[in-house]
C-alpha cells in the first residue's frame, strides 16, 4: 500500500474541511437537503429514542423552521410535547403517526403554487395517504383528496375525477391495497402524473401490499411510476417535486 | 448393448397385463371421467411423444365420439393427421395449440344451451382465451368473445358489457396477463360468476402472470375465482359445468 | 335473472350526479351492489373503528335490509351490540368473526332455492368455511357442511359424498389447509363446480396456506377455481352467484 | 393543459356507440389515449404478428401523424419496412428494439420545450435508457443523455453533473440494473423529480433487474420513483407528462 | 498465529496419509462410499465432458464392479460406448437418461432381497421414476412399477394397491407433479415407508415442481419423507437403504 | 407386517356404512389409522380448544391405549390435566409441547424392537429432535440421542457416531437449522437411511429454517430424505415405521 | 450391512477418545475454537434458559479469560449479574443485546494490533455495528467507527474518509439497511478490503434487510464480501481474522 | 429553482474538470481504480460487442500495462485475437471464459507475496473457482487450489487440508454449488479468512445456486464473508486484497 492511498479519492472529491459544529454522529442531520433537493429531510422516528427525535426536529427546525417526523411510536407521540423547549409550537397526526413543529416565525408553511390530488381505493389506505398529504402540504402545495373510490364500482369513480379535473393538479397519487388496481385505471383516463402509492392492505397471496405494488409495476398503463409499499413521504416528496417544478417553471 | 444388464429392470416395468381392456401404463386413460364429472379427459400433449398424442385421441374418440388434445407441440401438430386412422376427422387450431378429432358419428359437440361470454384483456391474451373458447364449446356451450378490452382505458368497456348483457351468458370468463386488473373490474360490475384467467404476460416484477394471478387473488370484488396461469383448459371447464348446470337445472 | 340484467350498470355509467345524502367519504357505502352484481357488499371490519362498522352496516341494512360484517376484532364485537340502534336485531358468530344484522321486515334472508354443499379437510379449516356458509346463507342458499375429510384416510370421504349426492348442490366449497389436496380430490369424483378455498394453516415451507393454494391451483383436476387463502366470504358468494342462477334458471 | 382537460374522459365515459369504422376486435387500439391522457399509445410489438404491428402503426400514424411500436422481434424488424404503405416514413433503431413511423405531414415530433435528463449507470443498460429517449423524444421533449456513471467510482459523476445542471431538465431518468444504486446516489444531490428505471442486468441472487428494482423501492432519498424492470417507455412517458406539463405551466 | 495452526485438526482428525494411487484432482472419486454408506457413488454427467464421464465410469466399475451415470446428455449418451474400453460391457436408458457399465464378473447387480415398489402419478413423471427404478435395481432390490395413477380419479388406485400389497414392499417411492398429492394418498392408506418424488412438472403458480414439493411437506400424512425436485436417484437410493436393511435385519 | 397388510384398506375402501357412534364432525378422529399405516393418529393441538384436545386424546386412548397430542399452547397444558377422566393417566413435556396420555392397562408403549437415533445440531434444535423422539417411542421404538453436534467443529462427531455404531440404529434424524449441513454430513458418513428434520432457527436470508431445509433437499449425500420444518412428529413417525419394518422383517 | 460398518469411517477420522471432562451434551461447547480458527466461541443467548447462557459464559471464561453472548433477551440481561459467580466480572451493552465477563486475570482483551474501520448508514443500523464492534475488539482490534453516512447526502461521507485513511485500517465493515447502498459505494473508494454487513431495517418490498443484501450481493464494486443480516458477530469476526493475520504477518 | 442549484453539490464535491481525452461514454473505463482501491477494472464482456471488449482491454492495458476480461461469449473468444492490436500479447482460458492481455513490458503479473488456497466442491464448480484464480494471479497473489472436495466424504478433506496448512495462506476461497456446505466446515477448522463462493449448479428447490448461497450466510462458523453467485472475480479480489495487503504489512 503506498503512504496516501487516499491521494486519488482526495483529489476527485475534495470537499472543504467541514467545520466543528456538525452535530454527534447519531444526529448526522442533513439540514442542507432542503437547498440541495427541494425536499426537506423528514425524520424517521420508528428505532429512535423519543428524545432522539425531538432533538433531532428541533435542530431541523432552528435551521429550516419547520420540520416533520413521521412513524412515530404512540409512546413517542406522547412524549413529544414535553420534549420540545418553549421555542417550538406542533402538530401531531395520530391517524398518520406524524409531526410537524415549527418556530414561532414559521406558522404555515410557505405555499408554493403547487397543486396535487390524492386518491385513496379503501378505508383502510387513508393513513398512508394522509402520511403523503402532509408532505406535500409541508413542501408547500395545495392538495384535494378524494377517498374510497375501489374499482369494483367504477361508477363511483366519475364525479370525484370531474372534481378533480377542475381543480387541474401537477401531479396525483393514488393509494391503493389489496389490488391495487386504481392507479392504474386513474392514469388511463387523466393527462397528469401519477404516483402509484401501494398500501399494506390485504391477506393471502400477494398479501401486506405485495400484490398492489406488483399490479402497478404490471401495469399497461403509462404515465404511472410507484415508490414502495407504505412510503406516503415518498409520494408525498415526489409529487410535491413535480408540482413546484410545473408551478414555477414560468417564472 | 449387453447380453441383458436391465433384465431386473425390464422384468420391474415390464407391468403384468391387467386384463385386455386397459391400454399400456403409459395410456392410462379416464373415459369415465366425463360421466363421472362432466368434463371429458383433454390430452395435454406437450410431454409425450406424437404417437402417444394420437393413440390417446383416438382411444378416448371411440368411447366418448369426441376427443381434445391441447399444448401440442408444433412437430405433434405436423405429424397428428397422418397419425390418425381413417375412421377420425380432424381440427387443428395453431393459436392456441389444440386439436380435436371425431368420429363420423359426432361431427359436431353436441349442444347443452349452456352460454358463456369470454373476454380477454390484451392481444397477447387471446390464444389462451381461445384454449378456453374450445373446451367451453366441446363442452356443449355457445360462446361469445370480446378481445382487448382493457382497463387503460375503460371507456372501451363500456359497448361490449352491453353486447353481453343481452346474450345473458350464465358465466363469464376474463383473460389477462399484466396487472390482471380487468376481472376485478368487470366482476364489480356484472351479476354473473367470473372466472379470472390470468395469462402468462409481462415482464420484470410479476412477471409471467404472476402479476396478473395474485392482483385477481387479491380482487375487492367478490364473484371472482381464478385458475392457474395460462390454464384455459381449466377456465373452460369450470364456466362450461356452471353454465351447463344452469342450462339443465330446469329440467 | 330479471329480463334486463344490465339495468343497473347503465344507471351507475351514465353517473348520474349523486345528491348530497351520500355519506361522508370515509364511509363511501356501495349499496347498488346487490342489485348491479347480486351480492351484497360486506362490511370488512377489521381496520375500522367500532363506530365506522356499525354505522356502515345499519346504512346498508337500511337500504337492503340486512347486512353483514367480516373480520370482526374481539373489541368490535363487543361493542357492537351497544353500537347499534334500536331499529336493528343482530346475530355475532364468534367462530367465524362474523355479524349479521337486520330490520324487524328482514328476520330471515330470503330464500333463492340455490344448494351448496361445503367441505373442510381439518378442524382448523372450519372457521373460514363457516365464513363461506354464513355468506352463502345470507344470498339465500341452503348450505350443506361436511367438517374434517381428511386425504390421509380417503375412505372416509365415501359416506359425506354420498349424502352430497343425494343434497344435489349446485355448486361445492372445499376448505383446505396444509397439502390443500382435498379440492383435487373431490373435483375428480363430483359433477359439481368446485370452489377451492385455502386456509392459512400449515407451518415451515408452503405455511400459511401457500401450499393449499399452490396445490388448488396446480390441480390436475379441471371443474376446480379458487379464491385467496381465507377469503371465505369470497368462496360464499361465488358459490352462491353460481348457485342462484341454477336455481333461477328453469324460469 | 387546456381549459377543459376532461373533455376527452367525459365523452369516453359517455360511450357514445362506436361505429363500424372500428378495426377488429384483434387491432382495438386507442387513438384517443393521447388527446385523453397526454401520452401516445406504443404498440408493443414482441408477441404480435408483423401484419398485426404494421397494421396497428398506420392506423395509429393516420390518426396522430406518427407512432411508435416497442420490443420489435428481429424478424418483424425486418419486414416492417415491407409491409407500410408508401403514405409512411419510418425509422428503426435496432438497439432499443423500437421504430417509429409517420406521414409526410409529421417529419418530426412536435416541440413541447420539455427537457428531460437520462442516465445509464452501466453499457448494459443503454438499450433501455435508448427505449426511454426515444419515447421522450416522441412526446415533444429536449433530451440530454449521460452514460456509463457507476456507484463504484462516484468521482466520475461530477462533471455529468455539472453539464446535466446547466441543462436544467424537468425530469430525470436513471436505468440502472445490479445493485441498482445510481438513482438513488443522484436523488439525493439534485433538485429535479428522478425516474428510477431499473434494468434485467445481474446474475445471482438479485439477477434479471430484481436488485435494482429493490434497491430503488428501498431508497433512503426522496424524489424517486420507479417503473417496472425494462420498462424504458414507461419512464420515457412519465417524465415526458411531467416534463411536458412544467414546460406549458407558464402559459 | 501459531507455528502450527493445524495441530489440533490434525490430533482430531488424524487421518492416515493416502497413497499417491488417487485420481487426479479433477476426477477425485469416493469408491469406498459403497462400503461405508451402502450406497454406490453415481455420475452426475449434465456439467462434464464426455470423456470425464467414462473416466469417471470406468475407475468406479474397476472399484465395484459396476457403476451408474445419471442426466447424460444426448451427446454424452452418443459418445460414451466409444470411450469405454473393451473390459466393460454397458447400457443405457435413453428415457430417464442413465447408463450403468459392468465388468465381466458383474454382468447383474447382486440380488439384496429388498423390495420396492415405485409409483408415478401421470405419464411425465416416468423418467423420473425410472432413474429412481435404475438405481433401486442397481442398489439390489427388486421393484414393482405402477403408472399413471392421478388423485383426479382415486378409483383408479384400488387394484394397482392391492397388488402393491401382495408385493409387500419394504418401502415405496411415489413420483408426482403439478399438484403432488398422490403420495399423501397413499401415505394415509398403506403401512409402508413413502418416499416423495417431486417431479418438475407443471406450470404457472407453482411450476416446475415447486407445489409438488410443497404439498408433499405440507402433508397431513405421517410416514412420508421427501427427497428434492426430479432427485430420482436420491429417492431411489433412499428407499433401497431402506430395503436392504429390513432384508438383511434378519440375519 | 401381518400377512395381509391390506385388510384394512380393502374394507375401508369398500366404504361399509358407518354406524351412529362416530364422533361429531367437529371431532372425526382416525382410530383405524394405526393398524392400516402402522402410525398412530395425532391431536395437532396448536388450533383446537382445550376441551376438544382432551375428548380427542381421551376417544383415541380408548382406542389404542394410548394417545400423543403435540404443539400444546401453555394454556392447554395447565387445563389438560383437569380435563382427562380418571380411568387415564398422563406425561406432559413442556420442552416439546407434547402430551401422552394412556390407560391403566398400557402403562407403557409396546416395544417394537426398532432403533432410532437422533441427532441435533445445536442446543436450539432440541425441542423438535425431542418432539421426534417422543414419537418414536410412543410407536415403540428405542432411541438414542446425541446433541449439540455441529458443523463448525467436525472433529467433535468422531465419538458420537463411534457411540451411534455400537447401536447399530435401524435409521437416524437428523435435526438441524441454519445452515442445515449436518445431515449431509452424517448421511456421507453411516450407512442407515437418515431422516433431515429441519428447524426453525436461523435470521435473514434463509431464516425460519428455510436455509436448512434448502441445504437438506440440495444434498449431495444419497441416503437422505426430508420431512417440513419443525415436523418432529413426521420424522419420528417416519423413522419408526423404517425401523419397526426392518426390526420385524425376520419374523 | 458388515458387522462393524463403522470401519471405514473410524479409520478415515480416527479420532482420539475425548476423556470424561466434555459438559452435558446440553452445553456441548468448543473452547478449542479459538485456538483452531482464531475466533472465540460466541454464547448465542437467544433460545437458551438464563442459567445455560450464564454455564456457557463461565466454562468459556473458565478457558480462555474471556467470554462473549450474544442477543441476549431482557430477561436474560437482568439475571445474568446474579447467576455469574465471584470469580467473574461482566459488562452489559444493551444496545447491541451483548454481555462480556471475565476472570480477574483478564480485565482487558489483548491487543493484537490489527485495526478496523465500522462505518454505519443509519441510526438503525448502529446497534448491529456495535454489536460488530464489540467482537472485533474482544478479538483485539483497534477500532475506528463512523455512524449516519447515507449515500443520499454523499458529500456527507468525504470528511470521514479522510479520517479513516489516517488510520489505515487493515479492513473495513459497512453496516446499511434500507437500499444497502454504502457498502458499494465505499469499496469503490478505499484499498481496503470491506465486508457488507446488511442490517433488517427497511418496509415493503425488500424489507427486512433483504433489500440491503441483495444490493450488496449485486454490487459493482469488488472488493466487497458480505455475511448475513444483523450478523455482527460475524462480521466482526471476519474483518478481525483478516486484521489480525495482516498485523502479524510481519513476524 | 435558484438561479445555481449545484452550488452545494460542487462545493462538496469540487472535482477537477476532467480533460477532453475521456473515452466516448460507451467506453467510460475507470483506470484509476487499481491505483484507488488495489483492484483492477475488469471488462464484463457478457452484453457488449466483441469491439467493445477489444477496445476496452486495450485502452486498460495501455494504462496498467495488463487487462482482464471475464464472461466472455464463444464469439467474444474467437474474435478476440485478430481485434487486438499487435502490441498486444493474450492469452484466453475457455473453461473460466476469461481473457488476459498485456503489452510487452508486463509478460507477467507482478508478485506480491500475498498467498491463497482455493477450494472448489464438485467438478462442476471449477470452471468459478478458474475464475477466481486468475483474477487473484493477476493481482500478483501465489494461489493453491484443492478441487473436488465434498462435504458427502469428508475424511477426503483431511490431507488436502494438511497440504493447505504448510501454505500457510493469507485468506482461503471455496467455491461450492447444491449444498454449500463445505465453507462452513473449512471455516470450522481452519485460521484464516474464508471466502464463499456460490455456485450455480443445482436444480429443484434451491437450484442456480440459491441453495449454496443461502446455506453460506446462514453458516454458524464465524469468520466466512460471501460473494454472489458465480461472482469469481469478486471472489479473487476480495481474497487478493487481503492477502496482498497481509503480504505488505510488515513494510
Amino acid at each position: 500500500m503506498s503512504q496516501d492511498p487516499f491521494a486519488a479519492i482526495r483529489r476527485a472529491l475534495a470537499a472543504p474541511p467541514e467545520d466543528g459544529s456538525e452535530p454527534a454522529p447519531a444526529l448526522r442531520l442533513d439540514p442542507g437537503r432542503r437547498e440541495r433537493t427541494g425536499i426537506p429531510e423528514v425524520v424517521l422516528a420508528e428505532r429512535k429514542t423519543s428524545e432522539e427525535v425531538a432533538l433531532s426536529l428541533m435542530r431541523l427546525a432552528e435551521a429550516q423552521g419547520r420540520a416533520i417526523a413521521s412513524r412515530l411510536r404512540p409512546d413517542q407521540a406522547q412524549a413529544l410535547p414535553g420534549l420540545l423547549g418553549e421555542t417550538f409550537d406542533h402538530s401531531l397526526d395520530e391517524i398518520s403517526r406524524t409531526a410537524v413543529i415549527w418556530t414561532r416565525e414559521f406558522p404555515e408553511a410557505p405555499r408554493s403554487g403547487g397543486r396535487i390530488a390524492i386518491f385513496s381505493a379503501g378505508a383502510s389506505d387513508r393513513p398512508i395517504a394522509r402520511e403523503a398529504t402532509i408532505m406535500a402540504v409541508e413542501m408547500g402545495c395545495d392538495v384535494v383528496t378524494v377517498a374510497d373510490v375501489g374499482v369494483a364500482g367504477l361508477h363511483r369513480l366519475v364525479r370525484p375525477l370531474e372534481r378533480v379535473a377542475e381543480f387541474d393538479p401537477h401531479a396525483v397519487i393514488v393509494a391503493a391495497g389489496m389490488d391495487g388496481a386504481l392507479p392504474s385505471v386513474i392514469a388511463g383516463l387523466v393527462p397528469y402524473p401519477v404516483i402509484g402509492l401501494p398500501v399494506s392492505v390485504g391477506y393471502g397471496y400477494g398479501g401486506a401490499g405485495t400484490g398492489a405494488l406488483m399490479s402497478m409495476l404490471q401495469s399497461c398503463a403509462p404515465g404511472l411510476a410507484v415508490v414502495n409499499i407504505d412510503n406516503g413521504i415518498g409520494a408525498g416528496a415526489m409529487a410535491a417535486l413535480i408540482a413546484n417544478r410545473a408551478a414555477n417553471a414560468g417564472f
